[in-house]
């Protein structure tokens, strides 16, 4: 948004904002909302179950009664969770008090806001002392903003129960301190572009526009005047506070640089599903009291593609890709999720395919949203939900970069790659640019590992990031990429990562029977120049859709180039002699390779190398057309891990001798499964029988591969140039091909 | 049974034969069982479904073509799948000839059987020549059986619609000489008393009832007259192909001798699963050709007892307790329990919980006994299929040790423990006396390994088992219990573990507070006396019920002594230090250790160790009484396995420093999960906050424990003398214990 709009919008908001309603709930619930939400709830299943989970959970947490103790613990501890758990049940209590109009549940949000309202003026920072942002309540001001976005809205259902007395105590002495203490207390939290001031800002709104409190709904849209943050302050996860070249804070300021123009945000699915939820609230709470911001319809709808998005980035069972920092099982039935479906739902155009999400979900927000879904849903309106191959750019003005998706196949046959193009993701960003994951219908095929942390797991480091994310999970070789003389992308440095971003190359999901994506990278290492392309390939001679991976790089010097493919599950066979280390060692000392034991090296006698293996009585595959001097590993994380904090996992290594130039070709198969109560086992073999390299010049790469039915099938791909218009001539092995575009596949015999 | 009874039968069977029908189909199927078939079959869904996957698998078999490969492959190979599926193809197609009456059917049949008789006549041994007992159509003899087991029933479908010199043909040049090869040909696979030879004397039982030939019955009955067999003759698997003293053969042979009086399968559930299906579907034969014989009643009604034996040895998923050789992932589910649990429904008096394991199953036996289940079903008949503890005894005579069985709690607070008293269950026997495996509501928590071996998967070793089967998977240390200075128990050897079994000692599962099972084990080790006793304790202190281990070791002599506990998942935490491994090398030469490496290793300050782990999403603890010169070590499988055919899995060994006699005392707890959506972490810690061992002499031994609410419990066994109504009087600290039976239990403060 240009600052000229910036300005008009303000000014706008300045005086609406002299009308605006005083009568509560009005924030998430609106009054209209708990009328038809009374009057329709016996209709309405989805809105009962929710209701009645709601009823259950802050039911059991009446029984055991109001407990606010005194903050000490870290995530995963006793404070910590019981904390978290009094802002869910306020929130919910707040709700039922509403819906049920049963005033046990407005006496026991007033009595626990009291019981803060007496802690909190007591408190000084978290004793922990381990946050660049302490918070109060808990070890950083980012939980603390979650439990101000939930009690804003439990505040809100009570507001006009409560006696002016109570309410001008609870603003006092804990909502307007703690308000302050999230923002002018903490500008290196509060003043940032980022998911933890995107909190803060929603905290600092939502409370703000329960109070009618326009210096904090200010403070909120447009943040601190000034913070004082040094250019170099950083957080606990090694991310700089201010990016630099920053002059924005605030709500707007996120909206504006925390997406792409495609909604994707930078950090990764992950947390972008956790910022979801004080984003699509506070922007439902703003829809609700200043309407005339028109908050969904900003920046060409930028919040409706966000949510859209988020949901593509999901593999067979809803759960993310896992790419950057982000532990592994978070999915789409989340709770951000719920309120995320139904807020898009309802202010974004009534996607009928959501509703196959809310329907997964089992619950609805109880708001206007909720009762939208469940009304939709219990109409017959649903559609199938449908994943689709997609190239999400990367960069507030969508140009730093892109994670390509590309789907094929259904059913039990799906395949899906996800291929990372994009920029650093910031502090929560890994070193692996070019690298993919893969999936099938099951899930998991060739993993990304994720961070390496056990969210709110006390045993584990408090919950927190472990010193294992820094020394194996950001570092490149627990990717499927490239590294080159040993050492990760960017010399694993965040800051010099964030100064680059990989350059989509090719992108094309048009053709059925081969969808590419095609990207280089020319900073991760400096003197050399990476370029993979990816593709799916669907023909009915394979059981299911293959992946061609074509990695090429490129220097003026030699370099010891090695690609990793993480895979999960057990050898079953290869068709090159390895031997099986006898004693396992650290591999190295630095860049991950401190984490990796050599348990076999081989050698192919020719110029494919294959080796399958098992994976949840399934059969895979990979086949690479390599030299016989290549050495095939195969490594196992775990060592360097005092206190087995990694999981214990394969990958295969194809490491080759120094050279100048490099090329890697192969191709992954999922093939067949095993029926363990038959004991059946079809199509246990792999159906490709060779892969050749026909040409590699700066201009062109050509190979060609071939089925156990020696049907035979060639690529070329056109380095230099991926016009769409572009003609092509070459010759390969005197045949003559011609064509337009970035490439040229066909069947050959 | 008596060789008198023997002998009568003998002369009833002889009698009888004269009086028997003719008229086909009168095997599996009757005409009677037709007709009703055909006039229910829309009003029966399990039955309509079960005719439809039939006309599905045999439409598809159809229109591939009739395909009879010269045999070549092992097991997992084409020729080999091709013939498997063609048996089974023929005899869904003989069934679905009688139910449909549509003719293509029999032409099929007819068809595909008269290229079997083209085939076999020019057969010799199966090229593989990797069996004790060679087949023609396969590499062993056994799937020979197989074969002809389902395709006697097909014949028996299509018998009156050939014609009398195809019949001739078929009978001339396939079926007797095929009958022949299994029994005359093979006396050391046909005369044996072992699960091959019920296989056998199945399938000639079989055909010779639909031929009617009294002498392939008689051979079927009581085996082949004089066999030539030598004493110490083994098979693949290393067993004995005659038991010492040994005189019988034949199917009456298998029901006396394999099964014990409980209906236990020494071998163990997965051998009894694949053994099960020649006994039921023989019986069946029997009992409709035979009734006079009623086999169901033979033996106390041996065979009903043996498949709901067989059915409650499994865990929540319907998945058989992997002890000694067994491919996990095999259930109730299997081909063969189908036809068991029909079959024992419709013979054994309609237990109505073998419904709702049917209604699992999705499909019912196209037979009369499918058609009473599905009717059943249809008519609202089924309750729950309830499992619990269960002694079973081992051995003909029911005198050769026990397994034994545990269950307490419901729902997702379910444990379940298997303890293996029994005798070594012969070649498939692995050395593991006393061992247990533990399993919760998901599955399994603390596992046995099962056998090392991919049935049917080629590239491992044709399917077949695989070296480390020998030298890891039998070996004691890959299972929960002593080991001995390092040596397997019985030195490894399965002759000397033949001669033997353990020693139970109680079991009673009376009181809910407290299931208690104790056994010793006194040839193991010469001069080693082993004495381990296990408890499931259920108290609502706990989440769920606790387990309790006490394993005693005693002898004249020092020994060093190691109990392994092999888990599933990722260490958490310990309350101890340990220090990893620098390098990873085999922790020994033989017995299992050469497949072990040793990961970390640590000593406790005090008298208890406790570590905590995660599994699926779940946390488990052990807490342990220990000396602190124990040795705590964390270990890893995979070590001197080249074509990584192992698993690699954890395992916590606590590793005395030689003594005399030692004791063991620790508890594992389920306790807690966490939910990777909402990233709670509810019950994170184990409960456990102290074990002491208060006394423990030849006489008795005593324990307590205390949660960490300073709850005490005691348990006090008595190691003599186990009588219920003994009196027993002591003086613990101070404090005077007075009580009857085997054992005290009480919570003390």
């Amino acid at each position: 948004m240009s600052k000229l709009k910036t300005y008009i919008l303000f000014f706008v908001l300045m005086v609406s904002s002299i009308a605006y309603s005083q009568s509560h709930p009005k924030l998430i619930l609106t009054k209209k909302g708990v009328a038809e939400i009374r009057a329709q709830l016996n209709q309405l299943p989805m809105l009962q179950t929710s209701v009645q989970m709601a009823v259950r959970f802050v039911g059991d947490e009446m029984e055991k009664g109001i407990d606010v103790p005194l903050p000490k613990d870290m995530a995963g501890g006793y404070t910590h969770n019981c904390h978290k758990k009094n802002y869910l049940a306020l929130q919910n209590a707040g709700v039922l008090f509403q819906i049920t109009q049963d005033e046990k549940y407005a006496v026991f949000v007033r009595d626990m806001l009291m019981q803060y309202a007496e802690l909190y003026p007591t408190l000084g920072l978290h004793p922990a002392n381990r946050s660049y942002a302490p918070g109060k309540i808990f070890w950083q001001n980012l939980n603390d903003a979650n439990w101000l976005v939930y009690a804003s809205q439990a505040y809100d259902c009570v507001y006009d129960w409560l006696s002016s007395k109570e309410r001008k105590k609870l603003e006092k002495d804990l909502f307007r301190p703690f308000a302050d203490h999230l923002s002018v207390d903490s500008p290196q939290f509060y003043n940032r572009v980022h998911n933890h001031s995107t909190w803060g800002n929603a905290a600092v709104g939502m409370i703000g526009l329960v109070m009618n409190d326009q210096e904090l709904i200010d403070r909120a849209f447009y943040g601190l005047k000034s913070d004082n943050i040094k250019a170099d302050q950083k957080d606990n996860d090694g991310g700089l506070i201010k990016m630099p070249g920053q002059g924005q804070a605030g709500f707007f300021a996120q909206l504006d640089h925390l997406f792409s123009p495609d909604g994707y945000y930078t950090e990764g699915p992950y947390y972008q599903r956790y910022a979801m939820y004080p984003f699509v609230m506070f922007a439902e709470a703003i829809e609700n009291c200043k309407p005339e911001v028109k908050i969904f319809e900003y920046r060409d709808s930028l919040l409706v593609k966000a949510v859209q998005t988020l949901l593509n980035l999901t593999d067979v069972n809803g759960l993310f890709f896992p790419i950057n920092d982000a532990q592994k099982g978070m999915s789409y039935l989340s709770r951000e999720l719920v309120s995320s479906v139904n807020i898009v739902y309802h202010f974004g155009g009534e996607d009928a395919g959501l509703l196959a999400v809310a329907e997964q979900q089992g619950q609805v927000m109880l708001d206007d949203t909720g009762l939208s879904v469940a009304k939709a849903i219990k109409e017959g309106k649903k559609t199938n939900y449908i994943k689709r191959s997609a190239n999400y750019k990367d960069g507030a003005s969508g140009t730093e970069g892109a994670l390509g998706i590309l789907r094929a196949g259904e059913g039990d046959k799906e395949i899906c790659l996800v291929m990372k193009n994009t920029s650093q993701g910031m502090g929560h960003g890994h070193f692996d640019k070019l690298s993919f994951s893969l999936y099938d219908y099951m899930g998991e095929v060739l993993p990304d590992y994720g961070c390496a942390r056990y969210v709110n797991i006390e045993q584990k480091f408090g919950g927190g990031y472990l010193p294992e994310n820094n020394t194996w999970a950001k570092q490149t070789v627990a990717h499927n990429t490239l590294v080159v003389n040993g050492i990760s992308h960017f010399g694993g440095s965040t800051d010099t990562g964030n100064e680059f971003h990989s350059d989509p190359f090719v992108f094309d999901a048009t053709n059925k029977a081969i969808q590419i994506v095609s990207a280089k990278e020319l900073n991760a290492y400096p003197g050399v120049e990476m370029h993979r392309t990816l593709a799916l390939l669907a023909d009915d001679r394979f059981e299911k859709p293959l992946l061609l991976d074509i990695f090429r790089a490129t220097s003026d010097i030699e370099n010891q180039y090695e690609l990793p493919y993480h895979f999960v599950g057990q050898l079953l066979s290869a068709n090159y002699e390895y031997v099986q280390a006898k004693e396992l060692v650290p591999m190295g000392d630095s860049h991950g390779y401190q984490h990796l034991r050599l348990e076999a090296e081989g050698q192919a006698k020719g110029n494919n190398a294959k080796f399958t293996w098992f994976a949840k009585d399934h059969f895979y595959s990979i086949t690479s057309y390599v030299s016989p001097e290549d050495k095939l590993q195969l490594v196992r994380s775990g060592a360097n891990d005092p206190n087995f904090n990694l999981r214990s996992e394969p990958a295969f290594i194809i490491k080759k001798n120094p050279q100048k130039n490099a090329v890697f070709v192969s191709i992954v198969e999922a093939h067949g499964k095993y029926d363990r109560v038959t004991e059946f086992a079809d199509n246990a073999f792999s159906s490709i029988s060779k892969i050749d390299l026909l040409l590699n010049t700066n201009a062109y790469t050509a190979i060609s591969f071939q089925d156990k039915n020696k049907n035979e099938w060639i690529l070329i791909l056109a380095n230099k140039d991926a016009g769409k218009e572009s003609q092509h001539e070459l010759q390969i092995n005197g045949a003559d091909y011609k064509w337009s575009g970035a490439f040229y596949f066909v069947q050959s015999k």
